[in-house]
């Protein structure tokens, strides 16, 4: 933390009245409930970032005769936690090191997606703005440039902010969303990524049952652009082999217990034996907590890699005999020095989602009514190095990985960007960009170019559940 | 056209630098290439529509070291242009009767989306600011508040402009979307619709192929959201009933030869002579062009609401041999009095969408430099009553008694929102909406009211092709 502080900050704006010069009043017309870190004051430039920190927004008012308020978010995930605080990371040590970036300071703007596109889209929009408010079209104050953004996690999430992005010519680098749709140049024009496409994955997942001569299969996919496109070209290609589908699942975005149970008996009803899933970790979490309830045993699942190396997953007691033997594909896992040190230094202090994690892993409140309530108050002086959680676990960096690659592209696309011999630079009449001023387009550019020449996007690898 | 004007407007906006009292220097963020009608001055409310006029984008520049531009737009849609039209129409009628909102004068700002999400996008953002410029989550301005967006279109653009509008509250009422995904609340809070959802469609497909026995059938599909979840309903209700799938194609969205020639050749080399299509005229016109150049006959073809009544489809030349006998479900056709009147009242003057219309009809131009390069000069007194194409066709309004019921129902809703009683309101304390100046969720309470009580959504009937 040597040249960087995090703020945080909650943005609840509120209906406001500004003038502007040109257009007499302007008038905010919602009010945001965003959650984030950021980090802007006396930076050269801001990177954005988007982690769905949190699972699911709370439930809301729907009393349609009062004004309606942005949800808030709930359901703390230490995995995707872990993630965020890997780009805090990531940008400290670039801004310390003096080969990338010697003489700028890189800023950033993060915000907690809440694993949901509406939030999603809110990030988005106030991010662009550049400043605590939204004006998405514009970008108000004297503030340092935006360069791009990291995330938004999940394929439906990258989707809807790449939408608004590309309008924008602005570039999005994703460290999660591995969708196959997410390549075309044509809807996504900015959209990178340093995790491969699903196109390889599906065909690898069918490979894998033709490889065993699995001939009768269920499918079962998440209700999202991940789970249909990456289960659609899987049995594109097993159907075209002759494996016959038993049966095709789609697991409910939304709590819907009732689905769940018809899923489960779906799957005891076929004859099915190889179930292959495509989803993540949290849509799929239900329908596990039902298997082992009705204690489905004697299944082969193939499993993609959103959840083959879950956690959330694998920590179910008594998961063995339910999913024990399950195959699929894993992002390559990597190491990243001095991240451990880094995790261990979280302080709950200035900051509401650390200060949520703490409460959750110390069992104790820094919130002086909770405290007057009964509950335990934190003293803050409590041992992150006795925890032994996903979130401080370090041996399984594989999304973790990603991130830090995403921010690593995106500042060697600036140091590409602000190294440049006048008269030579690549933009038109032969000028350089200013690194202090410059358009998003330029650093799409770069970062196009970095891509196609430097960049090697690690190959999934086969992993077997669970993993040791 | 007693109390309205149609203006023509091009947003073409440039790198601006603007002022605001609270935030220093605002700069706008890109370009946009929007075409349109629009309509406030001296306005009380303006309703917002979105249309797909033109068929696709232009090609842009590939060069990413040059500021990229907002594309334009090409393929005029006569039925589509028809549909924008109505709504002109429908505003109208309403603002020259004395029973629905008799004081007030509704408006309009009305976008071509261009059949492209990216665009639909950049409509609701311009659109949301209320002016000409784009600050999507600010109104600007002193203008009429805004109602409501009629709109978008297919059910992706749909999607698409639902999740930006819906952070907002802001009502949006579509005519044509039937996708079941926009059923969702959660997704979708302040979507409704005056077609009905595919779920009914997809399941009387299904009951359809039951019907007559048939076991062994091909599946193609758009590559988008209608597409895929149609299909995906229907394929759950006729497997669950024992019938098998031959193939399952999908058309792409943009140009693709090969994949086309791929897909003819799938349904050539298939026994299955019963197929099943769920995709929109445009995305399935390439294909059907490839079946004539074939001649593939001797297929009983199950089309899907949006192209079994598409004059697109049936004016191919030599169409019977290949797709007679197709059936399918239409949307309900009803007569809209004094439509006819005012579609051949349009003139070429001082807009350029009924100007681009009216040079493909009359082969003539109104453009200077095109008349010096030897292209004959419209002069304006061209007769529109002598044409006789899909543009003046009144004998099938379907989606355009959509759009005329669409503008309707927002124009009740905000009669009901004037037509209050002090201290008898709905809204907290008993209080009514004022109706020079209200939010959009008060709309978007008395739009709810209005289709819970009021609003029967037409059933769909069956529809044997091509359609006397």
């Amino acid at each position: 933390m040597s040249k960087c502080v995090c703020l945080f900050f909650v943005i609840k704006i509120s209906y406001l009245y500004k003038s502007t010069a040109a257009e007499g009043s302007c008038k905010l017309k919602a009010k945001f409930n965003l959650r984030g870190y950021k980090e802007v004051e006396k930076k050269t430039v801001v990177i954005g970032g988007m982690f769905p920190v949190h699972q699911r927004l709370t439930d809301t008012d729907s009393n349609t005769t009062i004004a309606p308020e942005s949800s808030d978010c709930e359901g703390f995930n230490f995995r995707t936690f872990r993630w965020a605080q890997t780009m805090l990371f990531a940008l400290n040590e670039i801004n310390s090191r003096n080969d990338i970036l010697p003489d700028t300071e890189l800023g950033y703007v993060i915000y907690d997606s809440c694993f949901t596109i509406s939030k999603a889209v809110e990030g988005t929009l106030t991010f662009l703005t550049g400043q605590d408010e939204a004006v998405p079209n514009y970008r108000c104050g004297d503030g340092p440039p935006l360069s791009a953004l990291v995330g938004a996690g999940g394929s439906d999430l990258s989707i809807a902010t790449a939408r608004i992005l590309g309008l924008y010519y602005f570039p999005q680098m994703s460290y999660a969303s591995s969708c196959s749709v997410l390549e075309s140049r044509f809807q996504y024009p900015t959209f990178l990524r340093t995790i491969p496409s699903d196109e390889h994955q599906s065909v690898a997942m069918a490979k894998l049952v033709l490889h065993f001569g699995w001939t009768w299969v269920g499918t079962i996919a998440a209700e999202d652009d991940y789970g249909k496109y990456g289960i659609k070209r899987f049995k594109e290609v097993v159907e075209e082999a002759g494996v016959c589908i038993s049966f095709s699942e789609t697991l409910p975005k939304i709590r819907n217990p009732e689905a769940i149970e018809r899923i489960v008996q779906t799957v005891l009803d076929s004859t099915a034996k190889i179930i292959v899933v495509f989803s993540s970790d949290v849509d799929l979490s239900p329908l596990v907590g039902e298997l082992l309830r009705n204690n489905v045993t004697n299944r082969t699942w193939i499993a993609s890699e959103a959840w083959v190396t879950s956690a959330a997953i694998s920590r179910h007691p008594d998961i063995l005999p339910v999913l024990g033997g399950t195959i699929g594909f894993a992002v390559k896992r990597a190491d990243i020095p001095g991240l451990k040190e880094h995790l261990l230094s979280v302080t709950p202090y200035n900051d509401t989602l650390t200060e949520e994690f703490w409460g959750i892993v110390f069992n104790c409140t820094m919130n002086y009514r909770q405290v007057l309530s009964g509950m335990r108050r934190c003293t803050g002086e409590e041992m992150m190095e006795k925890l032994s959680n996903t979130f401080t676990d370090v041996s399984q960096l594989r999304i973790t990985y990603n991130v830090y690659k995403a921010v690593y592209a995106v500042a060697h696309a600036l140091h590409n960007l602000e190294d440049c011999k006048p008269h030579s630079g690549p933009f038109e009449n032969n000028t350089c960009a200013d690194i202090t001023k410059f358009e998003p387009w330029q650093v799409q550019h770069k970062l196009t170019v970095f891509f196609i020449f430097y960049f090697v996007i690690s190959f999934i690898t086969i992993m077997c559940f669970p993993f040791s």
